[in-house]
């Protein structure tokens, strides 16, 4: 009998905070891979809102119902990562064509930099098309309900961020 | 006889300055609805080059000929802002690829946020497609002529801006 | 007391046949315009499925609970059929980036060929952004079912027309 | 210990012929899938250049020292074969933004039709982007060497269909 | 002193018929190089409009005012005449997203096959970014008026073509 | 005998730093013009990596194998600077799409300040299709090799920018 190696994709980004857009393709690559390795990235090139360990403990409540996931933390070169955890493949949501454009930039300079790494694309689901991390970040400052958007842990840190009147110096 | 009930229509924006592509969709939608609410953006991420004050006087000034138009304060969400006046559509200039993608996704957020409001796109004239408030700046801060593209009242609050020698803080 | 005039939009198409994405976007119409008149092509390209009395027939059954809709035939310019009915404006729905280039240049050329007539852009329901006329004629050709997309009417017409063994003669 | 189910993946088309560009895509595609059904489509809409046996056959040849892959006609609904034969996943190619909306808009519907399969993209090696069945036809009916672009058995079969002077009536 | 070699460019295409769009690309070309030589295609997949004859005779009399204008059939591989001709570059016209992914994938092609031209890309004025052959027959078949976007040459020859009642089966 | 004038492009960009793909524009460039001025932009909006006089250096390095190549300094509008040096046209580099629309409004602007001046598009090797200034200095502040990508004076100074621990403040 054919012995079946492990499948390990890894879903790279910054996730903050993680969205139901997120969790939708993790599921999805969830029937596909045997394990997906969450990695949250360190160097984000614009403030984060969200410390590092918010974001991963965001992850890890949102996620705790899924077999098969692990959560890390990205710190480098996403293909020395992919390298040291021997993954086939990176996972990205691809939503519309701005998305598209990007995705295949940083793709093909990955596949330079590691021929071996495949770079696989899903769909999200067409209700979340329109989410991204900073829209839900942008409504929820402006006191707009996110609660159908992201998971109830990050609604309620959402709402203790901006809650505070005046607190608005994320956008100023 | 059927009692016609007014149709108002909001046009949202930063306005950093108005310009004669923000001027061109206005006249156009002034043909379809009997009010167009100007709705100023207090929140705009990145530091203005006008404050709000002369950002609603440009378009004050830019407008007086026109009937049916009326400017307001945008300071939360946009959703709250149209129930609050009874609108019933938000009208947005369509230029390019990216202004479509950005602003379908800024409408699926808006739909899904308050059904009942309709986002209706308007084709500005073809001789202002390249026109945007960012790029105004940019000429004019370089001492290039923006006559042919913004209201005169902007035009000159531009030249007093620029003229000081050195003053190009603005993009350092 | 101001009169208002009444404002008529005219949604121009070949509706082979109409589809659930085409009604969200007449619904939507309905709600910023007092007339909205349904022009069904009769120079299409390529062979119709469905007669122009079909087609005709479909709209006129899908839209009957709706108020303030006309149909009628368009066999010239779509310009000259705007002045001939005194429109004010032309409605499409926008779905995809695709339809967003295709859409400009015909208004353009529209623009060109007579500049009262405002084109104005609907976008349909993200349930519909998949739908068009000739994918349901595929689905329903190859046994699959577009009930959930068409009109009962249009269903049934498309089950009688690809129900006999063999007729796979529009595709072929 | 857990048994791993079998992966099955369905990459559809009618390889009108088979391009390097469709092998690349299977060979990623075989190292995230235990099997990789090629399922070749009978009701293409325009006339194909090669027969459904002939397209099959330098698939066949095409694919010979590859382990995993499966040749099967499409000659229904892409769902009802995918529920048939058991496959998760759909794949597909993407090289450019055209692609990627025709895609969406079949994956969704695909989706619609039947939401436990997986659409997943994948993204061909750079050097065939510019790849598809049509231009090669182009290039080979112009007496141009297509000898980078197929595999050897395309490659003569194409230089036989074009080689009789005057049969030029794939194009006219 | 160093002696300055003769440049040539190729604008290819079918000009079925020619239009200001394509005479605006000519006459930028004509400022950047010393030869622009404008090769008619033979070989159109879809049945044109006019035969080879009348379309050189149009861009024929359409250019007879400009000079370093040479006029020339292709009814082979662009490469091939570009060697035959001693041609450093193709020159095309950029008007929408659309023609650039189509343009890319074609000079894609050609530099494969021959490395040594260069495709350059020019930008028609934007008066003329709504224009095609295509659209112009359109409007020409329905009775609109071209004049203002192709040559009077041409204006004339589509009058003739549908002046005929009835003589519509260039859409049937 | 006709005189021939001489051409004169200039290719404007921050070049921080220049990579292989700006390289390749300009030796496409060679070919058809007879001086290529490299226009280094002083006014960047963000912060660039390398000095002004880092970046004329690598370019002076990189192409000091290139005849007809001149290197000056843009602090002001382009079509002032075309005018000063009697220049023809500007010259671009295309990739992507988000290219193409950004490139167009900029040319469309340029055309309107300065109609004399013609915009021409280059095409990049398609193996030099994903790369910018940015992403190359992420690659290289992440620990990741940019050999490929960037002249060896360049390598060098990313090497010896980001080698000091800790040095991560370009991201932050």
């Amino acid at each position: 009998m054919k012995k079946k190696k492990l499948r390990t994709a890894i879903y790279p980004g910054s996730f903050d905070p993680i969205t139901n857009g997120h969790l939708d393709v993790i599921k999805r690559a969830c029937k596909i891979f045997d394990n997906v390795v969450i990695a949250v990235s360190v160097n984000v090139s614009k403030n984060p809102l969200f410390s590092l360990e918010e974001r991963v403990k965001f992850i890890s409540v949102a996620t705790s119902n899924l077999s098969g996931i692990k959560i890390d933390v990205l710190d480098g070169l996403l293909v020395e990562f992919a390298k040291k955890i021997s993954a086939q493949a990176v996972i990205r949501g691809l939503r519309a064509v701005s998305d598209f454009e990007y995705e295949f930039q940083m793709a093909l300079m990955n596949r330079k930099l590691y021929p071996g790494l495949e770079v696989i694309f899903f769909m999200p689901s067409n209700k979340y098309a329109f989410l991204s991390s900073s829209l839900i970040k942008e409504v929820a400052s402006l006191g707009g309900s996110v609660k159908e958007f992201v998971p109830p842990i990050v609604e309620e840190a959402l709402l203790m961020k901006f809650r505070k009147e005046g607190d608005t110096n994320y956008y100023i």
